[in-house]
């Protein structure tokens, strides 16, 4: 199945790119790596906002992490213009918007994760991870994910 | 404008690099990636300490974070010995020493991004990006920033 | 003395790496580079639990670290077959679960670095290194740390 009957399959509608801010862009492409800038969560248009272990519990952070996996897809098909030309995921940096005592940063980041391997496949959509929690993120954003990927030169 | 025509028309005199620690090094080039160390906060060549949204509001901390922008570019310059020979600002990960409540990371953030786009335009200086809030930082400096640039061959 | 050679006169016998999860991996090759999964602090095989700051001390925070680049060491091998391949330690990014009081995160990383440069020398080990603190980690882990290496082609 291609990436796109994958999306269709998943009942996922990319959404467009939020608009570059103004002083930073979402992504850069340096060779065949993309850099990807750290995308927040965001519900109905807005930052999804509050802190794990206090505001959230888990599956709603996971459930943000997916959220933004969706977004960073979104940035993917406006870098490369055909999610095909992804050659690989390469790395996930996952930033959970973490009270001190909430230590289940790596079962929020799996909801990214899952994402990108349903979309990819394995051999494609499976990347090295790093997962921590944070005392905060702009906006009050629970979860932050930046992404690196390889493309198909 | 060269970039060096750039930096005097802002009253910018690159310092010296600080000199490498024991057990790292400032920047390590792999290709033409060019990878550097977390740089921290200074003022009057000490950490600029404190967290923001508690010792320091918003304005310091993009001041701080400016600063900082500043020292990576005297690193640029010595691991380049020519700030021309810059391609592109890949990405920062800039790292605000935050209280729990303090939400704007990304404004302090812009204190190092505009000065990128301000000395390298907008061409080369703008750049993916990461910012966030961390518990704390080396020292009790305010901020942190790493870079990733991509040089010329 | 070759990498081994220097492994054995440090009597440090390289672990299994540790299954993959899931949903990552331990490691992804693009290119020549090699982007290493964080690896969370580990003792008697369970996490290394605790904050910096309250739970631990700055050195057994460095020996959780020096434990980190073991296991980091056994994940090269696993990628590499050969750790002789291993061109450059390039980067390191070290999460300390820190007390919002602690500002010690830089000799806490120093644990990794220096076993880097002792096992692979300055010219091979020595890297770039960002260090700071953040508010968890997952499983309370007390440190947990991410690897770029370049490999020889």
């Amino acid at each position: 199945m291609s990436v796109y009957e994958k999306l269709k399959s998943l009942n996922i509608t990319l959404p467009k790119m939020d608009p570059p801010a103004a002083v930073f862009v979402p992504f850069v492409r340096t060779g065949n790596l993309l850099f990807v800038s750290g995308h927040i969560a965001k519900k109905d248009g807005n930052p999804w906002t509050g802190k794990l272990g206090v505001d959230l519990i888990t599956a709603e952070g996971k459930q943000a992490a997916r959220g933004i996996a969706v977004d960073l897809l979104a940035t993917l098909q406006a870098a490369t213009s055909d999610l095909n030309k992804v050659q690989r995921i390469v790395k996930l940096l996952v930033l959970v918007n973490s009270a001190p005592t909430f230590t289940e940063q790596h079962l929020v980041a799996n909801g990214a994760s899952e994402l990108f391997i349903e979309v990819f496949g394995r051999d494609c959509g499976a990347h090295a991870r790093s997962a921590f929690g944070v005392a905060q993120i702009p906006l009050d954003s629970c979860v932050e994910i930046e992404l690196i990927a390889e493309l198909k030169m």
